[in-house]
């Protein structure tokens, strides 16, 4: 199935989406406990109902993150050659682990605010994984069991925060909006190989990313099964993968964005995202 | 007040504490209020209860973390000069802030258990803040209002994880049970001042760490207000502040946790931790 949420007066709905694209509203025990959690079972119940036969939503509220409140947002860096050799940093041997701030995660059209004192803020299309059942120590043959679902993922980061203000990468990956998930979470029978997809991420119209994760250095399975060894990973996780080439840091000379860009993006068979820059605005 | 958690048939219920350390059972709707969140009026509403007058808990039940479920678990590092000299390392300019995985949050006399394959888990006694209402760009001068408390945090590191395999912090960090808390969220009202408070942890009863958060290189007010410039800060949030000199990395030669050694720490008018070390047994 393919889960989305949309906005009504503030509050968050979740809604399966039907093969034309529409949003079909759940049953209210489905919405209640899909509040309450991202665990395989609920999700299970959720895609047992024919999206066709649920009501359809007729206006077209905005969409919210398919995934809105995780327990954790982890990020996998230069996972893709190209995109290391870009940064200018080596090929990692394991795994770069990070994280971003919960907080940061919005809709997939909302819009993304540069933080106040940004000089550096860039773009990144990647495919997030969303985790259906606890993970400690799993094993690569049986990660994927754990796993819920997919998404497309735009791992907004401040490169100068990130990079020039010491210590972690951490600063630079969790500023608001930072995080925009969806449009639907797809679950995984859906998707047949996650190492398989197409990703593309265009800077006001004009092609900026292009990537297959058939180049990801480390597979969905692998990360799940090493990020499992240094925290349990909880049902509605989400592991966002790392990124192709082509973000603006790679650029000669570097591009950033700026109020007024347009970012659309997106994953074979995960949809599309559309966001707009604008200058920081108090919530 | 002091607010406490305990532990009956598996369920976390919410305490205040009187004023000769017994727990007293918070009212029904009071609890149900704070596990919905942490912020000022829920806290306030929780403080309007005078302790001796509520149920007294009367067997002794294992306390769990004040904090159960943050969004978010941040750190600063290298936060006290001494500290950052023993590890090798400059002293900050500004704060070095990485994440803790909330999942690795236990109660303050819980277990702690080194991960598999670890081979240099470490100990931190520290100052946590609790937030208490959001917080993004707040001054420093403000920085304060937005807390609604402290705590003592043992900042469990497992150093090779940490420093040795690649990219960030976040691997040594947040491994299941690297995050006790407690025993006790003491709220700002009964702590004078955040930067005159004693910091103590002793191995297996002999000293290890003794400090004072007078030698923070940032306080407790220019961190929030820091912090708050990268992600907005949600009520119940927790930063722990970094730890003074005495760490297991920094012993010549360095010394590291192994299973059967037990911790002791506490600040002044935070309480007390106790912590057994365990190898990890799956959960």
């Amino acid at each position: 199935m393919k889960l989305a949420t949309y906005r009504t007066s503030g509050r968050l709905n979740f809604a399966s989406v039907d093969d034309a694209g529409g949003l079909r509203t759940l049953p209210a025990d489905i919405q209640a406990s899909l509040q309450g959690g991202f665990d395989l079972r609920t999700l299970s119940r959720a895609s047992s109902f024919n999206a066709e036969t649920l009501p359809i939503v007729t206006d077209s509220p905005q969409l919210g993150p398919p995934v809105p409140t995780p327990s954790k947002f982890i990020a996998i860096g230069l996972n893709y050659r190209d995109h290391a050799e870009e940064s200018g940093l080596p090929i990692p041997t394991e795994p770069v682990v990070f994280m971003k701030a919960p907080s940061c995660i919005v809709g997939p059209n909302d819009d993304v605010m540069l933080p106040l004192e940004s000089q550096k803020t860039d773009w990144e299309v990647e495919l997030g994984i969303v985790i259906g059942e606890r993970a400690s120590y799993v094993s690569e043959g049986k990660a994927l069991d754990h796993v819920a679902g997919y998404l497309v993922v735009n791992d907004v980061s401040e490169r100068a925060f990130q990079n020039e203000r010491g210590g972690t990468w951490d600063k630079g990956k969790g500023c608001d909006t930072f995080g925009p998930l969806g449009p639907w979470l797809v679950t995984r029978d859906e998707i047949g190989d996650p190492q398989n997809l197409d990703l593309w991420l265009d800077l006001n119209g004009a092609p900026a990313q292009r990537g297959n994760t058939s180049t990801m250095i480390f597979s969905c399975a692998e990360i799940v099964a090493y990020v499992s060894r240094f925290m349990t990973l909880m049902p509605g996780d989400v592991i966002t993968t790392g990124t192709p080439p082509g973000v603006g840091m790679g650029r000669k000379p570097p591009t950033f964005l700026k109020a007024g860009d347009t970012m659309s993006l997106g994953i074979s068979g995960l949809g599309e995202q559309r966001q707009t820059v604008k200058a920081y605005e108090r919530a």
